[in-house]
C-alpha cells in the first residue's frame, strides 16, 4: 500500500528557466534510464521475489524511493518548461509538449518518445535482476552527470547532484545484496556451462582500420580463465564444439535457496527443470 | 566490413519439431535479451568506442559472434516451425508467423512483438556499457537455461547448451575488460557523489505483509559503507539533504583515459564538462 | 514523497490458480486501461495542475490509490500464474512470461504487449483531463466486470469486486470536481465555437445495410441544440461554412481561474493566447 | 462502402507558409488526439455496435466526417510544409519529413512519432465508448485552440476554427446519445458496485508542499454521495473492506437493451456473464 | 470529402463462426499488410502527389476502395468472433479482444499488436511510391491466399477470393501508372549511380552449408548488366571504389515532370537539389 | 557464420562536421529504409528461403553487404556528431543522442525513434519478397539522393554516392532474380484471381478539387487488361460481384518449384493448401 505526502523529497529551485534544458531533463522522467523505469523495474521485481523476503524488502525500499525521485524530476522539468505556457516562441522547442500537453508533464523522453515497458529488464531470477539493477544505476548516474555538464543553474545543479548521488547509493545496495548471496563468480541460474568451451574467447573481428584500429590481444583477455582462439574463417582452430554433450551439470544458487520465503512461494523441489537429469 | 560463410557456427539438428517450442525460441531471435539485441548492443558500442581501441576490438569480437549465434537460433527455430507449413492445425499456435510470415522467420519475440531498439542499453560511456553487457549476458544465460528446461529434444538441448555456454564466456570477457580499467568500485563517469548522503540507505518500505513479508534489516545492508536511515514519513531523521552543495568533486576514469585511441577521437580536454569548476 | 507499507490494500486469496485467467488479468496490470495507466495519468495530471491546488490534491489522492491497486492486481496475477513455475505444460499459455520473465510479473497486457505511455490522456487542461478521467474510470470498470464474468474463483471475485467498486468511487469524484467548476455545458477551454455551424449534425453515413442497418434520425439527435443537415454529396445543403470568420469569441473557464494556485503557477494574463484579439 | 469526392469539406488557404507551424499541425493528422484517431475510434465502434443501430448510425456519421477532416488537416499541413521542398535550411526543422518523406505528408505526430492504434479507446460497451468519445472531442478541441493560439495566418485560423467548432458539434451529439440511453448516473455495464465502499473517498495524499500545496477537503467532494475517509497509514479508519462479499447485484443497461438491433447481433440472454448468479 | 453508405462492397456470409480463424483475419484488418495500411498508404501518397494529378486520382481511387475493403474484412471478423461474446471458453483464444474489447473489432493484428504507421511506405517520390505499392499489393495477395488455405467456410472463402482478386487489380493499375511514366529501368529519382561500380555484384556470402547450401553463380546474375566480383576478404579484387568521384550526373524523371499539376505544386526549378552542380 | 574485418568497405572522410546533417544521416542507420532494415530483411528472407538455394545465396550476399554499409553509415554519422561531445550548444540539436547516448551512435532514426522490426517486409514467399526488396532499394536510393541534396561536404558526398550506387546494383540483382523465375506477370502465389472482376478498375474518387484536381481517365489505365467501372454510389454499374464463386483456380509458381532445395525444405506436396480442391 502506498501513501503520498506533498512535500518533495528534495526541494527544487530554478533560478532561470531554460526550455531546452527542461526538454533534456525529460530523459530522466520518461526516458529509458529515467526514474519511472527504475521505480517500475525494482518494484515489480520486488513483488515477484517471493522466495527471498530480505531482498524483496530491499527492492521495494529502493523502488519506492525512485517514485519520490520521479516527482522531484517532474517538478524540476515543470519549472524549466514554464515559458512554454507564456512565450509563443518557446513552443517551437517542443511542439508536442506545448500543443498536445499544454506545456505540462508527460511520460516522454527528450525526443518525445512515449515511455515503454520495453525499457525494463525483469527476469524473475534474483541474481540476474540484481546485475541488471547495478547496470541500470550506472546508466542513470551517467545521464545525471551529463545533465549537470549542460546547465549553469545553481538550484538545478543541486537537485541533479542529489539525484545522482542516490544512484550510487542504490548501486552499492544492489551490489551488497548480490555479493551476500555468495554465488560463485560467473555462475548464473542452475545450469553449468560446458567446460573448456566456456573459456575460449573467439577473435571474430580482425585486421586494421583506417582510424588506427587494430586487432589487439590485451593481457587482461587472459583473465577469468579465458584464452583466445582464432576463427576457422581465418585459418584458426575455432571453438571446441565437440565438448558439448547435453547438459553439463548443476550449479548452486547460493544463499537464495536457503533464505526466508513468503508463504505463497513455490518450494524448491516443485520448480520446473530442477529435477531434470 | 563483414563476410558470411554458409556453414553454421554450430550444426543444428532437430529430431522432433515442436511448433510451440519453436515459438518460445523466438525469444532469443527477436526478443529483448536475444541474439540480435546482443549483436547490436555490443557492435554499436564498439563502433562508438573511439578512445579505447583495445576494448573496441573486444566489443566487435563479441558483437560479431552474436550475429553468428542469431543465425544458429534462426536455423533451430525454422526447423521447429516446419509444421506450420505442412499442417493446418499447427497454424493456430502462431497465426502471425503462419499467415503473415509464411511459416518462416521474422524479427518477433515469443508473443509476436516486433524487435525494437528500445531493448538496447548503449550510453557511450565505456565502464557503464560494460556493466550493461555483463547484465545482458546474465539475462541471455537464464533465458537459454529456461528453454533447456522446457524441451526434451537432444539436438535442441545441445544447441542451446552451446549458446548458453558462450554467454558465460562473454560475461567473463566483459568482466575482464571492466576490472582491468582499474576504476574504483562504485565510481561511474567523472563526477563524484556527495559524501555522507551517498551512504544512507533509506528504509522506504515498511511493515508486515499477509504472505509473511517483513521490514528486514539484513546484515549485508551495512556493506559498502551503507547505513540504514528511516523515512521522515515514519518519524525517522531522513536523508542528510544539507550535505548537497553543488558538484562534489571529480573522479578518475581509470585506464580508459590513458589508453590507445583512434585518430578521430576527441581529446580529453575538449570534452564538454571536463573543465567545469 | 511516497511511502510503501507491505500490507496490501485488499488481502488477496486465490483458491484455484488458473494460468489462463492470470494472463487475462495482465490487462489490468500492464494494459491500456489498467492500474498503472490510471496511476500515471492522474498523478502526472496532478503534478502539472499548479493553478488549482484543490483539484490537484484530488488527482494525487486518486493517483496514489491506483498505485496500491496495481500492487493488489499484481499479487492476484502472481498467484494465478504460479503454475508457470511448476508445470511445464502451463508454460505454453504464456511463453513470454515463462521464458523471459521466469513466471513472474511484467508490465505487459494480456497479449504480451509492453505498457506504453501512449495509453495516457494528459492535456494539462483541467476540465479536459477530468473528462478523460471519467471515461478512463468507465473503461476500467467494464474491464473488471468482464473479468468477473470469466472466473468462478471466490477469492478472485471478491478482489475484483473491490477494485471494480473503487473505479465507480473515482468516477464520482472526478465528476464532482468537473461539475463544481461550473463551466457551461459543451464549453471547453477559452475559445468559443462558431455559432450556427456548431449545431449542425451532418448525416454522413446513409442508406441501408444487409444486416438491417438503416439511416436513422433519432429524436435525441435534436437535443443540445442540434439539427440534422444532409451532405452535399447526397444533394443536401451541407454545413454553413460561410459562418466561419476567424475566432468566434471567448468563453469563461469557470471557477478554475479564481481558485487557489501554487506559488509557481503562471498568472492568467501571462498565458499564451489569452490576450489575442 | 465509401466514396471520395475531390472537393475538400472546407477550402484551405495559407497566406504565409510556416514550416514550424506545419510541424505542429501534424499533431492533428497523425497525433494521439488527431483526426485519424477520431475517425478510426468512432468508425470501428460503429462497426462493432450491432445491438443499437440508431447509435451505430451516429458513430458512422461522425466517423466519416472525421475522415474528411483528416483530408482538410492534411491539405493545411502540406501547404505549410511546402518550403521543405524548396529551401534547404527549412529541412532542419523536420529532417524525417524532408529526408524520408520528401516534404510530404506522413502519419506522424509533431515529434515524428508514428501513429499507433494504442491511441484508440474502444471497449465495445456502448455507454463506455460514448464517454470515451466525449473526452476525445474535448481533447481535440483544446488542441485546435492551442494551435490557433500559435498562428497569425488568417486562412489557417479560419480552417482551424472550422475544425474546432465541429469537435463541439460531435461532443453535443455523443452527449445526446449517452443521455438518451437513460442509464442511471455512475452506472456502467451490468454489475453493481459494493454499497458503502463505493462512497468512500480515500485521502491518500496528505501534508503541505513547498509551492503552497495543501491537503484540501473541498465542499464538492461531498457530492454524488461521497464522504472522505482517512488512510490507515495515517491513523484513519480506512475503507470498509468487509462490505465486499462477492458480486453486489445487477444494474440495468438503459434503453440499449430494448433498442433496434442488427440481424446478426447476439441476443441478450446469450451473452457471457448475464445469467451468472 | 468522404461519404459512407451502409451497404457493404461485398456481402459477407459466415456459415460456421470460427474464433481462431477470426483472430487470423485480424491480420488483414489491423496488420502490417492489411486493408487500413493499404488505404492509408495510397491515400496519403495521393494527397501529397500535387505534381501529377492523373496519378493522384489513381492513388485516391484505390485508397478509397481499400477503406471499403477494411469494412468488409471487419464484418467478416465480427461474425467469426461472435462466440467470444457468448461462450466463456472462447475467450481464451483472444483475451485482449474479449476482455478489453468486448469481443468486438479493434485495430490489432493476429497477435494483438496495435496497428502502427511504421507499416507504411511513403516517400513522396512518385515512381518509388508506385514500386512500394506494387510490392504491398503482392504481400496483401499472398496473405489472403494463405487465409483461404486455412478455412473451409464457403461464405468466408468467397469474401476472401473477392478481396484477393482486387489486390491483383490494383497491382495491375499501379504497374500501368509506373510503366506509363516511361522512366528508364533502374532509374530512381534524379541522381545517376556511378557507372562501373553499379554493375558489380559482390559475392559476400560464400562456402557450403550443412543443409546443402552452396555458393552459386546463377546465369541470371549476369542480367541487367551485372557481373560478379569476389570479396577482398576472400582474396577477390573487390569493388571499383576509385570510380566514385562526387555526383555522377542527372537522370530524367520521365513523364512526371511534364504532367498536369495542381495550382499549389512547387515548380520544377524551385526544388531543393535540382540545380546542384 | 560471420566474420568482421576492421577496414571499412568505403573509407569515410568528413571535412566539416555538421551535427544537424549527422542527425539526418541517422535515417539511414536506424531509420525505416536504412541499412539495418535492408540487412535484416534480406538476411532473414535468405535464412527462410530453403526451397531455392540459388536465390537464398543472393539474399545472403546482399544482406551481408548491407551490414558493411551500416558500418560505413555509422562511421559517417559519428564524425558528423563529434561536436556533440565537445560543444555544449551542439547538444540541443539532439538531446537524446547527447544526454542518453553520450554523443555516440544508437539505433534511432532522424527524429529519435527507435528502430523497429515493423519496418521489415518479410512474407516467406519468394516472388513477393523480391518485389518488396526492389521497392526497398528504390526507397533507400531516394533517401540517399535527398541526403546528397542537403550537404556540400565533398567527403560526405562521395560516401553517399557510393552507398546510393550500391542500392541500384541490388535493385538490378533482385529484378534479375525475379524475372528469371519466369512467373507470368501479375501472378502471385498459387491461387488465381477471379476473371473479369480482376480487370475492373473502380473509379472511387470523383469530382473536381480547389487546387485543379480532376477525375481523370488516363489512357494508360486501359493497360494490363484493365477497364474503368463507375461506382454504384455514383450511378455506375459497379463491380461484377457475381463472378465470385469460390476459388478461381491454380497458378504456376514459375521456376521456384523446380529449383535446388535444401535437404530440410518441405516437399511441394506437403504444403498446406496445395492440394485443396
Amino acid at each position: 500500500m502506498y501513501h503520498h505526502v506533498k512535500k518533495l523529497m528534495y526541494t527544487v529551485k530554478v533560478d532561470t528557466p531554460d526550455v531546452r534544458f527542461g526538454n533534456m531533463l525529460l530523459e530522466q522522467f520518461g526516458g529509458a534510464n529515467g526514474e519511472l523505469a527504475a521505480a517500475m523495474q525494482y518494484t515489480i521485481q520486488g513483488w515477484s521475489c517471493v522466495d527471498d523476503i530480505a531482498r524483496r524488502d530491499l527492492l521495494l525500499d529502493i523502488g519506492t524511493e525512485e517514485l519520490s525521485h520521479l516527482e522531484v524530476v517532474g517538478a524540476l522539468i515543470r519549472m524549466h518548461l514554464k515559458p512554454l505556457k507564456t512565450k509563443t516562441e518557446a513552443a517551437e522547442v517542443d511542439p508536442l509538449v506545448t500543443i498536445a500537453g499544454g506545456g505540462g508533464l508527460n511520460l516522454l523522453n527528450s525526443r518525445g518518445n512515449p515511455w515503454t515497458a520495453d525499457y525494463l529488464k525483469i527476469t524473475g531470477e534474483l541474481d540476474v535482476d540484481l546485475r541488471s539493477n547495478i547496470a541500470a544505476e550506472a546508466r542513470a548516474k551517467i545521464v545525471y552527470e551529463r545533465l549537470i555538464d549542460h546547465t549553469q543553474d545553481r538550484g538545478t545543479i543541486d537537485t541533479l547532484q542529489f539525484l545522482m548521488t542516490r544512484e550510487i547509493t542504490h548501486m552499492k545496495a544492489f551490489a551488497a545484496a548480490l555479493e551476500s548471496l555468495e554465488k560463485p563468480p560467473f555462475s548464473i541460474g542452475r545450469l553449468a556451462p560446458t567446460p573448456g568451451l566456456v573459456d575460449e574467447f573467439l577473435n571474430d573481428s580482425t585486421g586494421d582500420g583506417d582510424e588506427g584500429e587494430k586487432d589487439i590481444r590485451s593481457p587482461w583477455i587472459n583473465s577469468n580463465g579465458l584464452k583466445v582462439v582464432d576463427s576457422p574463417l581465418q585459418g584458426g582452430k575455432g571453438l571446441s564444439l565437440n565438448n558439448v554433450r547435453g547438459i553439463a551439470g548443476r550449479e548452486a544458487r547460493g544463499k537464495q535457496d536457503s533464505g526466508q520465503r513468503t508463504t505463497t512461494a513455490p518450494q524448491m523441489g516443485e520448480l520446473v527443470g530442477v529435477g531434470k537429469p
